[in-house]
């Protein structure tokens, strides 16, 4: 399948379980991390041609997403004398695609790349949409680009190797987009299968409608407001609660899709004290979010260090925080007129 | 006078000597260094009002402008509490529209910044444009963005503070734009008096021509080619060699427009050598950059370092450095295709 990406400036495909063969008249470099090119650098190779490879492996995990390991890898492109008319491959995934992006977007101001996503949640978000970053030690993506990948290749036998944990965690962010944007899918998660999703044998087809789904509503959406000036904030449901949690824990304890899970069941209790939604839905979303072992729940220890945090969150403009709450199921809005009890009456339902 | 820079997605003014007045309903980040700070911020102060005003000083020079410093910019920001809708101002020479841009372009995914120069260098050309980035020990310039300021304020009366040498250098780039573009502008250039050009008195109106010129030729230069596929390489004349000899002496013998004077002598030697242009424009050039005391030679310790230095430059691509030669006076050429004995030859009369 393949999915259009309509923007003005930066067209491009994503495509989804499809044959391809690149072949490149320049030179790449292809990042990646030890255990995704151990798992499946030949497999890939057999699908790249090009004048020269050059492959720049990092450590794996979001803990090295930042921008002393962006200043390594543009080292090693300025070693390997890659030129404007070079093009990078981030192949892993979210860590990876994020930072090729952003590596991509500040390397002699700006060279091509395009994604190959390893993960399920680098295929159905991350590698999609042009969002490229590293974090700091104030919060989580908060340097970075938006930079357009000229191709997007997703592949659903990259992901048989990932492990349960992994799996669960890319559905989360697809279990937000059918919150946001459109209860069908609601009910498409809630008829997935457990067994068939995890099962080795089986799963490529459920990985291939999954993929084909989110990336299909994502596009549309970044069509809409690339650069997140309204429409696109509503797929940050979740994220301002889960930037926190990540940042506190150090990236160490839960993988992103769990957080946002954790997120997005802190954002529906907001949403509930507000009545934007009653017990039933809030119910309902926890379910489906225990239903695949996604967390649910994280002990705050002090109300206020979170608190503060929100002020860090790219959407907090004049000092007002926007939160993304759900407004019914499959459909989001925007809130920035909480007051602060409010706010750390909900939160303290986490304590 | 206010000259607009027609882009398509980012389209904005440069004044240069007009009255203005920023009322900003934001936060404001003021990037500059202690010296500009002391001698100019009270004038400037005067012309801006906003919600708050964060000032990040830097060291002063060009052998600061690394991601280092970029990291230390951000970081200042993050503590500012600054978000997507603030704005940051870069108040200074070259190095700091340079740095102030990048910084802006990656905060929070990008920010608004204008320009307020306070050399002649970055008034007549790093001001406009969009070009932004830092140096690392490859090269010049090879890490940035191609990011445009919302606005350009250029005002002759903070350059009563430069000293000669400082003065002398800014002309060295509109001198490159005028064997570039437009012999007529080269002719302005050749009649303008040393003595009125550097007597604090009767500045202001000289400043005021060759700023206005500048910009106005460089507005269309951008319009035309905004990220350099073509067109623009032309404004690089003198820098493919420049950016080698500032690397080599590491920023701290020559100020850039120096190094500029050095770099156009080098590649009109080579120029010469392949026959477009002749001995009488060759002298014409060096006589002007003679009368205002700019350098015109450079010791070349080692060709063979030099000349692979080139295949870092930005204009390489597939192993072809592009020169950037006159092909008479006022019209520019891209040369791929010099031998590289030819190369030698001309680098080696620099020895």
């Amino acid at each position: 399948m393949q999915i259009q990406v309509n923007l003005k400036d930066n067209p491009y495909k994503v495509f989804v379980d499809e044959p391809y063969f690149l072949e490149l008249n320049t030179k790449v470099a292809l990042l990646s991390n030890p255990k995704i090119l151990g798992l499946h650098l030949n497999s890939l190779l057999k699908r790249i041609k090009c004048e020269e490879l050059f492959i720049i492996s990092v450590k794996d995990g979001e803990e090295y997403k930042n921008l002393a390991s962006i200043e390594e890898i543009l080292n090693q492109m300025f070693n390997s004398k890659l030129d404007r008319k070079s093009l990078l491959i981030s192949f892993g995934g979210g860590v990876i695609s994020d930072m090729g992006g952003f590596a991509a977007s500040i390397y002699q101001r700006g060279i091509d790349f395009i994604n190959i996503p390893t993960t399920l949640l680098a295929c159905v978000d991350a590698a999609v949409g042009g969002k490229t970053g590293v974090n700091n030690h104030f919060g989580k993506n908060l340097i970075g680009s938006f930079y357009q990948p000229k191709a997007v290749y997703c592949q659903s036998e990259f992901l048989r190797t990932l492990n349960e944990r992994e799996l669960k965690a890319g559905l989360a962010e697809f279990i937000k987009m059918a919150i946001m944007f459109d209860e069908n899918l609601l009910d498409f998660i809630e008829n997935i299968d457990e067994t068939t999703f995890l099962n080795a044998n089986c799963k490529d087809e459920i990985f291939t409608q999954i993929i084909s789904k989110s990336v299909a509503l994502k596009a549309r959406v970044v069509e809409n407001d690339e650069k997140e000036a309204g429409l696109r904030m509503l797929l940050n449901y979740g994220h301002t609660f889960a930037h926190i949690i990540e940042n506190q824990t150090k990236y160490k304890i839960y993988l992103h899709g769990e957080a946002v899970a954790i997120g997005m069941n802190m954002a529906n209790s907001l949403a509930l004290n507000l009545g934007l939604i009653d017990e039933k839905e809030c119910k309902r979303v926890e379910n489906i979010l225990k239903k695949f072992k996604l967390p649910t729940t994280y002990k705050i220890k002090n109300l206020n260090e979170f608190y503060e945090a929100f002020f860090l969150d790219k959407k907090t403009h004049h000092q007002k925080i926007n939160f993304i709450l759900p407004h019914k199921l499959g459909q989001g809005i925007i809130k920035n007129d909480i007051s602060k009890d409010m706010i750390l009456k909900s939160l303290g339902q986490f304590q």
